[in-house]
């Protein structure tokens, strides 16, 4: 009975996690995923992306019921009228998003059960850059910090190497640290 | 008089847009910002990040009276419930939001009135890289394709010189594409 309350812990189905990980072990294919935004502008700084359909696990997901809508927009001192978090505000979201997610899959899967995981970003940039300014100085950040609190049954330094998993495991952290290609393309050409 | 209403150009107060980069260009220390974000596990993959204060424009900002609050999750089939979009989605958005700002911001300067803006944006990746199952694979992205739809009262090549533009001044495109130093740490080491 232990047993099966044990499955699923810090809200994550242990037997179902190492049941995909034994999947795609043996049909590697299956781990092929596409991930889709379709973003439309608004006004000025306001824009709103519809996030719904993915592919993966071998076909196109029908799960998902409603879309989900992120609104964009600028505080007042970047011409805009607070219609959303910023741009590089929601990256910052992505990022945090994604290491915790990582951070408490790895928790589970090792048998650590947390009670607490919180973190606080700063991203620094230099508007210079992206305002046209300066060629000297580059358009994004210039180095983000993470932090983490993280509290569970599991001594500080197993807690501490579950966080260092997490980073070298996490997807956005990958993109955000070490960047990828992107294409930018309009329709028709 | 019609030199007064075209003063907003797309949604964007062109006059204070060129004040905005005289100020930078004479006072290139206001263009030092800090964004921020704090992030909260709830269960799973369910977490929620807080985003409102920030460093900008020489001083802490006080005009945002209310925070902004983002939720992410997973779905289904990578072990979620679907309490947001996925940290890597997120990242699609930041950087649709961020590509279609800049093009905003551009055009209404270049003074080119824009009527649609829209974009689809793809990602791929393999999530073998990600589950730890390949030493082969990025855990993150493998490339991300960026399409824009633009309409408005300029000739098609102007429309594509000003996607262009927004791709080459973009923060969040800069840090996708090319990366940036990003720390983790755990509180209190």
């Amino acid at each position: 009975m232990t047993q099966a309350t044990e499955t699923v812990r810090n809200g994550v189905d242990t037997e179902r996690l190492f049941a995909t990980l034994d999947a795609v072990t043996s049909q590697p294919e299956i781990a092929g995923f596409q991930f889709r935004a379709r973003n439309r502008w608004i006004a000025g700084a306001h824009n709103r992306t519809v996030i719904k359909d993915f592919h993966g696990a071998g076909g196109e997901d029908t799960s998902r019921t409603e879309p989900f809508v992120l609104e964009a927009g600028e505080p007042a001192v970047l011409l805009g009228t607070d219609t959303g978090p910023n741009p590089a505000e929601h990256l910052l979201h992505a990022l945090a998003a994604c290491l915790t997610t990582s951070l408490v899959y790895v928790a589970a899967a090792r048998g650590v059960r947390l009670t607490e995981v919180e973190s606080t970003l700063e991203g620094d940039i230099d508007l210079t850059g992206a305002l046209g300014l300066s060629k000297d100085v580059r358009n994004g950040y210039q180095g983000i910090r993470v932090t983490f609190t993280v509290s569970g049954d599991a001594p500080p330094e197993t807690l501490r190497e579950i966080v260092a998993r997490a980073r070298a495991r996490s997807a956005v952290f990958d993109v955000v640290a070490h960047g990828v290609p992107v294409s930018v393309d309009v329709a028709g050409d």
